[in-house]
């Protein structure tokens, strides 16, 4: 189909509004039809296969009232399930600048919609012949536009960011201690002329490493490591039993810690995780699930656009490489999901090859990309080279969007190890569409299981996904959503690029107009411009007197523009809310609190100050298409709601 | 809706026939009459939210260029995805009865259709509050049915068993190490008047505990003491935040294992888990992910009816108790995915009872009942009281199903700390829809964390799904579908029990009749009658001189009965295949082996035996109502490919 004369990375560029139902469900009858024909498909498939077979229910069974009643009580149930249904946020409406939601690409959801009859489970190719190979494909259309050498690499799709987090950290783990690992098995196995290359470029004899060199090998020179392994042992089987023997995964934290503290005689203090201080909470969950500890996730501190501060990795990697305590991993977040910030990945990979020479430290690089990953379609044209910085900025003016310093951070992703993207975020696709993508595909190694009733003697091994990734049974509809929408919108500038792009335009719109607005009395205090698309801002008045007042006031503006379990309310416009939290943020969101009047002695005895949170995911908010001015909309709303609030106080 | 007339859990039992598409599309006209009123519903409730905003998509944009293209090429793309979909396998029809795939009960593919329209994310209820209360529903429903009191468990939705799996193991570790934390924590409170209940059922105090006893305090008792201690500092949060400093998921296994050695002087073994020896694979991933390590998973030997020996689970637990290696769980699986056979949980947990009193052991007891949980809907009658053992046999009369040992098995799941159920299997639901059950709520607090952008103050704690279990982002879909289901089919024996017994009757009739077949030359060698809905069984043939050549010739038949990745091939009838191999079934399979002609040598040689497996989830398999009598075609067709495969081997 890549040869398709109509394909979308041909010249036309696709219709944005030919991709949604459209606020209006504009687009029902078309996918209307689309939704008929799947399903009579599907129904002329069951009834083609076998026809000899005849019918089980006969027409005759269909007036027994047993049946009947069964279908009455179905249709009846149906009813209820679509009016509570209602009660839900409506995510498709450009009125609804909240969560991580919006409405879906029409291809993803019919994709999904068509599969759904058919039900394979991506746990095995047995299972889904056809839908394992459509998850290897999208797997290999992201690595692609992140920039993992296709050959190379290894992905597939997940529940969501979480578990794909989740994964990368398990696996950078697993490459972390494959030396010491290797170490153990090279000496049962009697194998002495094992060489290992450091980060400092130059090749060691394996045996006479220490732990601290140990835990220091390059993810890569790790895995090169153990193929030398495996050829001198001879027999590939058998080594890898000698290694996972001597393994982490096996023996448990608790063996592998005592055998280094006996055998080393300097256990070294516990392997540590980076994050920015700014990372989703699911590191937390994540580090605590692996044993890892939550007290070994650093946050490092961000910058005051909330992007981590290279100068304080730098610190932190040196302080750590002084106390000699090893690094797992360190997490550039492409896209913060409470500011959209892209951490400079450029620098951060810089920074990993300066120190790796300097002071011969080395880990893994991952990028949860889980809310911008898709963002990295700007970089490419259509056939998939790298556009320059120039040619992207000329897809988005007159804005100024992407910065150069985004611009790098995106095409910097194939410098990392891994990266998470969840296509259920700005890929518009329905739930569960997680991804993680690998740039070398010898990590499955060191994960995989057998299962005895899904093993096929001879079969291609990506074809039993169950045995190499965390989870087991999984949706195949989830990879044809993905499969669909990729076919409908590339990942190149004139894809998903000129969709998240114009979301971007979209908040630097109403981040604009919100700066611009008269707003007296009232102060709103913006963070400043977002790298991608998600717009925050805190809101003063004179008559709140401290920090927590203001913050409360805040988050009686968010009452009034969400709805919780509980509301039956049903505001204009939907906004969300979160607390940058000085804990977390530190000084980076003083200038926030300076301009709301506040000290920094108030922040700290708030602990945070809370700002709305507006992501925009509708790529027509700023544009002229739309018939009603939704930010126009959405600043009167707001400013009513603003007044309402302030007079609740009083 | 509970009130509703037509309820099938009153008089009148639901007609099967009327639950699923059927295998050739029977029921289309009414499913197609849903689909589109569950899809125009949502766009007419699309077009009237603020009806004054217009159209974004006016008719004359629909006759753009740009717009007619993409609208085509999602239609071509969508006949490419339907044309490649058909190379999959036909779950839906009578001829599969491979894998535990199935045709899905209309109901919940309506539920999950209508909903993914809206997309609603269950992470949290703000942007689900319909679907998260749905799901919390759901998991009451399913707790009821295991017989858990509602007002203290605690449950929700997974993507699959795995995920459901891993998070009961990870709170069980949490809970295992809870009292050690708790010890240190007190100390730093000055707290020295903490008591503890142990498993002999005395109070001690807690400071006087060695670590032995501490790694040896029942679950409940552990969270009572808990509770005692947050009573005791006061202030609930500052409490958490102290246990918490010293807890294994804080301080991670490397440090926390450093203090155990330090502290105690005695850092004991490492913590194991024990499951039968014919667990899923999936085990092994969650206890390398964990940190535990795959080497203190013990698998502790199958009877010949391959349901774990509570004699060799008394033997390794009292082995255990004489090395002092602690117990972390022990897991008792209901309905294995290999032969479905039911641990006899209830003499697991009266073991449990017994060493507790006896030796003070005392842990985590988990069912892993993914594939089985939904038979426990047997033993409900309508309103979910217990049916006694004779009134459920004579639901499936004339067959004598199920055995005394099975119906007190999935009793005995309310004496269990945790249950994992995946509605996607034995549900008849789409997938993702695994779940979780926790006897006892509190244990949520040992694994919560918060998500700034989620919190919204005074809600209900259980409406943020995200921050109190291992997932995230989810799709609040499949909580519709698993409620729809429950609405059409209770979890009682007029429901669910009515199409699980109907399995069950459908693979003994299979069973015997292979039995009773005449297939000379060749020998097929059963498994005892199953637990559930599982037949497998090995072929001998006097030309097959070695256990090699039989399990290759089972591997040819299961090659010539099913499809993979790159078949093209439609077999009549799909099976799929399993190898009870030496190392795991050990004792249990050699009454096979023997039956097939060799001897114990042979198959440890061979390092196991190879058996074909028939899923039966057809309900209608062993009825009179079908046209065609498919265990004669099965028998016929697996004659015929037995001897072509024999003759492929001349």
């Amino acid at each position: 189909m890549s040869t398709h004369p109509r394909q979308p990375s041909a010249s036309a560029p696709p219709d944005l509004g030919a991709l949604f139902l459209g606020p209006k469900g504009e687009n029902a009858d078309i996918f209307e039809r689309l939704l008929l024909e799947a399903f009579r498909d599907h129904i002329f498939w069951r009834r083609n296969l076998h026809p000899e077979d005849g019918f089980l229910i006969q027409e005759s069974d269909k007036r027994a009232p047993g049946y009947e009643d069964s279908l009455s009580l179905l249709s009846q149930e149906l009813m209820g399930l679509l009016s509570q249904l209602k009660g839900g946020v409506p995510a498709f409406s450009p009125r609804y600048i909240g969560h991580m939601s919006s409405d879906l690409t029409m291809a993803s959801l019919i994709g999904y919609f068509a599969t759904l009859l058919y039900n394979p489970n991506n746990v095995s190719a047995e299972a889904s012949p056809v839908t394992t190979r459509l998850e290897l494909e999208v797997a290999e259309q992201l690595a692609r536009m992140v920039g993992y050498a296709p050959e190379r690499f290894w992905g597939h799709l997940t529940s969501g960011g979480t578990v794909a987090n989740f994964e990368a950290l398990w696996v950078a783990r697993n490459v972390k201690y494959l030396p010491v690992s290797l170490r153990h098995a090279a000496e049962e196995a009697g194998l002495r002329q094992l060489g290992v290359r450091l980060a400092d470029g130059r090749e060691h004899p394996l045996r006479e490493l220490g732990l601290w060199q140990l835990l220091n090998v390059p993810p890569e020179a790790a895995l090169d490591l153990l193929e030398r392994f495996r050829a001198q042992v001879g027999d590939a089987g058998s080594a890898m039993e000698l290694v996972m023997r001597h393994s982490l995964a096996s023996l448990g934290y608790q063996e592998f810690g005592l055998r280094l503290s006996s055998e080393f005689k300097d256990a070294l203090a516990p392997g540590v995780v980076l994050v920015p201080s700014t990372a989703h909470y699911s590191w937390e969950k994540t580090c605590r699930a692996l044993g890892i500890g939550s007290r070994q996730l650093i946050h490092v501190p961000v910058d005051t656009h909330f992007r981590m501060s290279p100068a304080a990795l730098e610190d932190t990697l040196r302080t750590l490489a002084v106390r000699r305590q090893p690094v797992i991993a360190c997490v550039a977040v492409i896209g913060s999901t409470e500011e959209s910030a892209v951490d400079r990945l450029d620098q951060l990979a810089d920074l990993r090859e300066r120190l790796g020479r300097e002071l011969g430290l080395a880990f893994h690089l991952h990028a949860d990309a889980a809310w911008g990953g898709y963002a990295a379609s700007i970089t490419r044209g259509p056939g998939g080279a790298r556009r320059t910085y120039e040619e992207t900025l000329a897809d988005y003016a007159p804005e100024a969007w992407p910065s150069e310093g985004v611009y790098r951070a995106l095409c910097a992703l194939e410098r990392t190890d891994s990266v998470t993207i969840d296509p259920h975020k700005l890929g518009y696709m329905p739930y569960p569409a997680g991804s993680i993508s690998f740039r070398d595909k010898r990590v499955r190694d060191l994960v995989s299981v057998e299962a005895p009733y899904l093993f096929h003697a001879g079969g291609n091994e990506s074809a039993y996904l169950g045995r190499s990734i965390f989870e087991g049974s999984k949706p195949g509809a989830a990879a044809s959503a993905v499969w669909m929408s990729h076919k409908v919108l590339p990942l190149d500038a004139s894809g998903y690029g000129r969709l998240v792009g114009e979301t971007a335009k979209g908040a630097m719109a109403l981040h604009r107009r919100i700066a611009s607005g008269d707003w007296a009395p009232f102060t709103p205090v913006l963070l400043p411009p977002s790298d991608l698309n998600i717009v925050c801002f805190a809101v003063g008045h004179p008559s709140l007197k401290t920090l927590e007042a203001t913050n409360d006031f805040v988050d009686r503006l968010y009452r009034a523009l969400s709805v919780g379990p509980d509301t039956h309310r049903r505001p204009d416009y939907f906004v969300t809310k979160t607390v940058l939290r000085a804990a977390e943020y530190g000084r980076a969101a003083l200038p926030i609190v300076d301009r709301l009047g506040f000290t920094s002695a108030d922040y700290d005895r708030a602990g945070g100050v809370a700002v709305l949170r507006c992501t925009v995911m509708d790529p027509f908010l700023a544009s002229r298409r739309q018939k009603v001015d939704h930010i126009r909309g959405f600043i009167q709303t707001l400013g009513e709601v603003m007044r309402t609030q302030l007079d609740v106080n009083r």
